[in-house]
């Protein structure tokens, strides 16, 4: 974990500089300091580049000018927002749904033709040629998708899920959802699928959706914005959220055909915050998506699609087994249950260490992803093909009266490949096929003496190895897939161990398997749960399922956190948890703003000099506005201070872009800011303070700062803990959180300190305080 | 809406007495204060009892003497709290499952008998004998249920999904949980249901499964509580509450059968706090229920459970049905669905005008509940026999080649009633049997020809009146599936009309109609789709369920709230919604805390005398404690306040009832108080002020606070405005929140106000400030 973290970690350049002001000294004084400061690391790894990470915001920004929302504006206004937010959606289920298709419409043709190709070459006897072909072909494929990801969006790469959470949780990804990142991930999931590689694309789907939808929100390209009127009401954090979890969802969905699935797993797995709302909006664009694909899959039914026909989107339907278990069940099924649990968390360990020794690989430039990814792909071809050489040819079963037996084609589940007529070779069956024909075959029903257990060993240590390398390359990379394959081999395997207990079908013992190793590796339930039973197409699975799944992760919990959560942390992603640790009682955030660098307050009519400098000289995002010599209401006779609220360096540049100075300290008048303000200027962001200039003689000037300040910030008092600072701070999706002081006299700074994000981060407050290490204690493991 | 709040309004005898201290004069001070007052109500409707309602405390209280929360103690009591608590989760299961099952077996059977002698009646010619023995049977069976509802349990009458709901949202339901009222609820509802009357077990089986949950949390009924020591753990509202969401879902899943629904069910309509980790707890509860209930119907299948055998728990099984739909069957589709939201919205307010008149009646006595409930039975009993005489006997139809037609028996889709051999009467299948089997008799399928229009015409209109007239009386009763009933019926009228246009079954029409009005008045979406799932067994129904679903719900929004909501406010409940109001916004907490009653505090170390007083004079529930003459490490001339934090009542009984008194003003050394207090003992509540006895003495003496104090309170700035504090307050599921001066100078109090949950709902505010009511605008329509 270490070394990661030096890798993420940069100049945290917070090197403050004391401004002079003659009324209002005492605020000045720096306050306490220790030796030790809370260092914050900004930096993260998005995709597969190391980028500068921001909070979003998620407050309502209640300042003098704006103070009335849209809400209380106009109905017209309100229905206009409403429309929108449903066109939206639909919008989002509409295209997710288009490219979903598109995408399995092109990896199964290309897949296809590759392996017709090979088919021919093969039965030909061409076996070295036919090897080459497919080798080049791959190669080719991956060289594509690694081109354009490592090139053109290097955030595209993986599966982008933890990215998305991390946004959810209220951490900005800079170029994650961006019009280039949607192109490349849609191409490069194409090529990456098509080349054969031990990937899905189930999670790049999930960051399709979520790109969809946030270029919809934004009205397209960043260059290329539609300034339509309408769209502006969307040009905030919060609506922004809302249709990237709606877009979540709807990837999910459309990745599973799985509607109901998609919507607990953006619930369960994706989301921070949630609501009633959220809830029936989400199913909504899902239950577009699922109309979108039914269209689709009946256009294609015809032959209108190439070789798109019975592949791509239901994935495996097993609602013809007859499902009749009884007590004595149990015990097959709570093996699957605790071995997925245990390997999934074998798994999580070692694809931790994988991706440790990868992120040093990749470190070292763009030939070094290349060639990374290209070796993977090499070294897939050489076993996806030469394997099968292994198995011994297996006689057709003719009891089964099935014509199909061998199969030569593009799909069939009795490949035929160097075998004679009559017979066919197990091995190739799972191996020279697109990963969805291989969880359909290893999942069919009613053949319990297709596969022998070599093969299927074979195939468990394979995609255990293949699993393991291939996810940290730099194509999008979706993890369920490998997972899926990697589960059913030995829940199939296991079926063939218990085969003469019990009276489950194997391939239901395969579905079983995946999913124990789904919810071992990825600790999800409810969604996982109704995801495979829409997969499935089989609600009488829904208890046994349910038992496999809630073991799996209660053991896999004893071991490691899951898989999304350790590649966040190994990202550097600074999510916040749900649960404050243990620990986070025994300190206060008054003790946390001591080892800060004192806070930066500003008065509420400013020096445009002090601001810049500010601006120039601190990194920081937020600003107390303070007012000194006020005389409240109770009457104070010797003036009290007054906190104003907190200003956003947004704001704050964008006060001085507009020139918004005056000579005299004055309050101005509300027309004043009115004309010189829109709300819609007040909503950009990204501005820096480098694009503004001031003239000498504006620096003299001053800046009437109230009508622009947040007047409502959430603040805490200085005694309250860090645990319950944490909890408000995510509940309420903050970005900056103001420290008041518990004592009330004069002289006393109305702010004590000012917390972010970062300051919450259990491993940032871990490197100030290092005895609390000492007390962390178990974490709480519900 | 006015009357109910007059019934409801009490006495808010909150006639401060200012204290003197000389010391600490200042914060004594009455505020500003206005002729306007916030009245607060705190009186509500539970069940069909008005209660003095309290608020729960979600937060960690965090004073000196408990900071060190049991989590930073010893594994061993972390080890034993999660086991508890899932052992907890599985008794509910277990316990619910159980219990569900009792309910159906004892209704089957008692209405099964019933229904036989009947039959037996009728088939001898005796009309008016088998009418006076339904109409007494039912009429008994309704006595029982309500003498035992009116006498012992009034909180055990309706639903109770509201008050569930409200709890979860933070405000207790006094006696909604205890031992008597789970005995009635149990009772009455078996006895409501085999009364014919048109209510269903659901939702008092939601209620059921709350009040397993807090009883085993508590450990049994009050007074016989197990003082078992790991049961301590529970002996919070927070892990109260999460086991109360358990309960609630595990008793839909009870009542549907339905786990996954069941869940979701929890999530979107009665939790308002949700996470992850109580996600996947609720879902092994629900995973729990459904293997009790298999293997119950599994013993019952051999016939050892007397009439029950195919009743019951499936409700109603559609999985034969072929689901072929085509572009064109969207119109019906979509007509039910804009049906479904009408006929929806229109019961809700029918609905509501009839509570409204139920209410006064209720008012008179129990005398009146009594007479009102026995009316509304026999009223039903009237038409349920009266009516199918008027429908015209039909031929069974030959080609169903069908031995059961007509049936006699106790269930069957052809009863004779009062026809010659080979005919049926089509009313009678739908009136002379239990609510479960008229539901599965009007879904069924492929038999169009059943039933004609009279007799669906009869049905809807008859269930339209008992479903107002039945659901307000003084017995345990449901929403769902007088709900079912109403929109099966006018579903297959809709495909009767429809018939020769469309290839869709009739039965699934019912179906869809009975899922629309239910989206209709209840307004959920997800949870009832795939409680539609389950019930159906049918998962290619998935896209148009979905479709009715955001139909109706969309339609219904236009007009009125949900059912659920138009309940909590009628009853009183003060439920916060996730949603501010817009007007909010213009209100800050610093104007609220205005029109209150003067903040009363507490000094850090309090003379006895005063504590007394001010719990005697008071009904507030927290006291902000405050420290005057205090030196700030930064540095004060004349001495500062300090902010020390909020005691809560029960403490400050407890510190009195424990004489915690010192001669001399000093603060207390950690071990004394560590002698004096246990964590069990601050964890009690509802001792009350008359219990403590206090001589002259001790009157004198002092009493200090500060251990007792929870130093941790949420608080906001007094600028902040109404709205935010509301999402503050709700999100972190608060009882108290301190408003704390935007100034800071010599003089100015520390605390400005307090505010609870009866302060920030919407009526109170506007009762307070009028002038709002202009700036109302719509409500945010999402």
């Amino acid at each position: 974990m270490e070394d990661v973290y030096k890798l993420v970690e940069a100049e945290s350049a917070n090197m403050e500089e004391e401004e002079e002001d003659p009324e209002c000294n005492s605020l000045h004084q720096p306050l306490l300091k220790r030796n030790r400061t809370l260092s914050s690391s900004p930096l993260a790894i998005v995709g597969a580049k190391v980028s500068y990470i921001e909070s979003l915001d998620y407050e309502i920004n209640e300042n003098d000018l704006f103070k009335q929302d849209w809400r209380s504006r106009s109905k017209v206004q309100v229905l206009q927002y409403i429309f929108l937010k449903w066109l939206l959606a639909f919008l989002v289920g509409l295209l997710t749904g288009g490219i979903a298709t598109l995408i399995n419409l092109a990896v199964e043709n290309i897949t296809g033709y590759k392996l017709l190709a090979v088919v021919k070459y093969i039965e030909q006897g061409r076996y070295l040629m036919g090897f080459v072909y497919m080798a080049g072909a791959n190669f080719l494929l991956t060289l594509v998708a690694a081109v354009l990801v490592v090139c053109f969006a290097p955030t595209a790469a993986g599966p982008g899920i933890p990215e998305i959470k991390a946004y959810l949780n209220g951490v900005d990804t800079p170029n994650m959802f961006g019009a280039t990142t949607l192109f490349v991930k849609i191409i490069g999931s194409i090529g990456a699928v098509s080349a054969g590689l031990d990937l899905g694309k189930e999670g790049p789907l999930v960051h399709i959706g979520s790109c969809i939808a946030s270029l919809l929100g934004q009205g397209g390209p960043d260059n290329y914005r539609i300034r339509w009127r309408w769209l502006r009401y969307f040009n905030n954090d919060r609506d922004r959220r809302d249709l990237i979890t709606c877009g979540s969802s709807s990837g999910v969905c459309a990745a599973f055909r799985a509607p109901v699935g998609g919507v607990l797993f953006a619930l369960e797995e994706v989301a921070t915050w949630w609501r009633s709302a959220l809830l029936w909006r989400t199913f909504f664009s899902t239950a577009v998506v699922v109309v979108v694909l039914r269209a689709v899959m009946e256009y294609c039914k015809s032959g209108n699609c190439g070789l798109f026909g019975k592949g791509g989107l239901i994935m495996f339907d097993v609602s013809g087994v007859s499902v009749r278990y009884r007590l004595v069940d149990i015990v097959p099924v709570a093996v699957i249950g605790v071995l997925g649990g245990l390997l999934g968390s074998l798994y999580n360990y070692v694809l931790h260490q994988v991706l440790k020794v990868y992120n040093v690989i990749n470190k070292k430039g763009k030939l070094h992803k290349l060639l990374l990814s290209l070796s993977v792909s090499i070294f897939t071809s050489v076993c996806l093909y030469g394997l099968p050489f292994l198995a011994k040819c297996r006689p057709c079963d003719s009891s089964l009266a099935d014509s199909t037996c061998p199969t030569n084609g593009r799909d069939g589940n009795f490949k035929q490949f160097n075998c004679p007529d009559g017979y066919y070779n197990d091995l190739a069956t799972l191996l020279l096929t697109t990963n969805d024909d291989a969880v359909r075959n290893i999942f069919s029903i009613n053949t319990s003496s297709e596969f022998n257990v070599f093969s299927l060993v074979v195939f468990f240590a394979l995609y255990c190895i293949l699993g393991l390398i291939t996810f940290g390359i730099a194509v999008p990379s979706g993890l369920f897939l490998p997972i899926i394959l990697m589960g059913s081999a030995y829940g199939r395997l296991l079926g063939l161990a218990m085969g003469p207990y019990t009276h489950i079908d194997q391939g239901l013992y395969a579905v079983l398997g995946a999913a124990s190793l789904m919810a071992g590796s990825m600790r999800m339930t409810v969604s996982l749960c109704v995801i495979f039973l829409e997969l499935t197409n089989n609600l009488l699975l829904l208890p046994i399922t349910m038992l496999v799944l809630l073991i799996a992760k209660t053991v896999g919990d004893c071991f490691n956190p899951s898989i999304y959560e350790i590649i966040l942390e190994l990202k550097g992603l600074p999510f916040l948890d749900a649960h404050p640790e243990p620990w986070m009682r025994n300190i206060t955030v008054g003790e946390l703003a001591d080892v800060k660098p004192a806070v930066v307050t500003l008065n509420g009519i400013e020096k445009v000099r002090n601001i810049v400098e500010v601006l120039k000289n601190t990194t920081h995002n937020g600003f107390p506005v303070v007012d000194c010599g006020v005389t409240p209401p109770t009457g104070s006779p010797n003036g009290a201070t007054e906190l104003h609220g907190l200003i956003l360096r947004a704001h704050l540049i964008l006060a001085l872009k507009k020139k918004w100075f005056q000579q005299e300290r004055r309050r101005t008048e509300e027309w004043e800011v009115r004309e010189k303000f829109s709300s819609i200027d007040l909503a950009e962001r990204g501005a820096t303070i480098e694009e503004v200039t001031v003239t000498k003689d504006e620096m003299e000037m001053y800046v009437d700062l109230h009508p622009l300040t947040n007047t409502t910030p959430y603040t805490v008092v200085e005694s309250m803990s860090v645990a319950k600072a944490m909890v408000l701070f995510r509940q309420v999706g903050l970005r900056h959180m103001l420290i008041l002081p518990k004592y009330q006299a004069a002289g006393v700074s109305p702010v004590v300190g000012i917390l972010t994000r970062q300051d919450l981060i259990a491993h940032n407050i871990l490197s100030a305080f290092p005895h609390l290490e000492r007390s962390k204690g178990s974490k709480k493991g519900n």
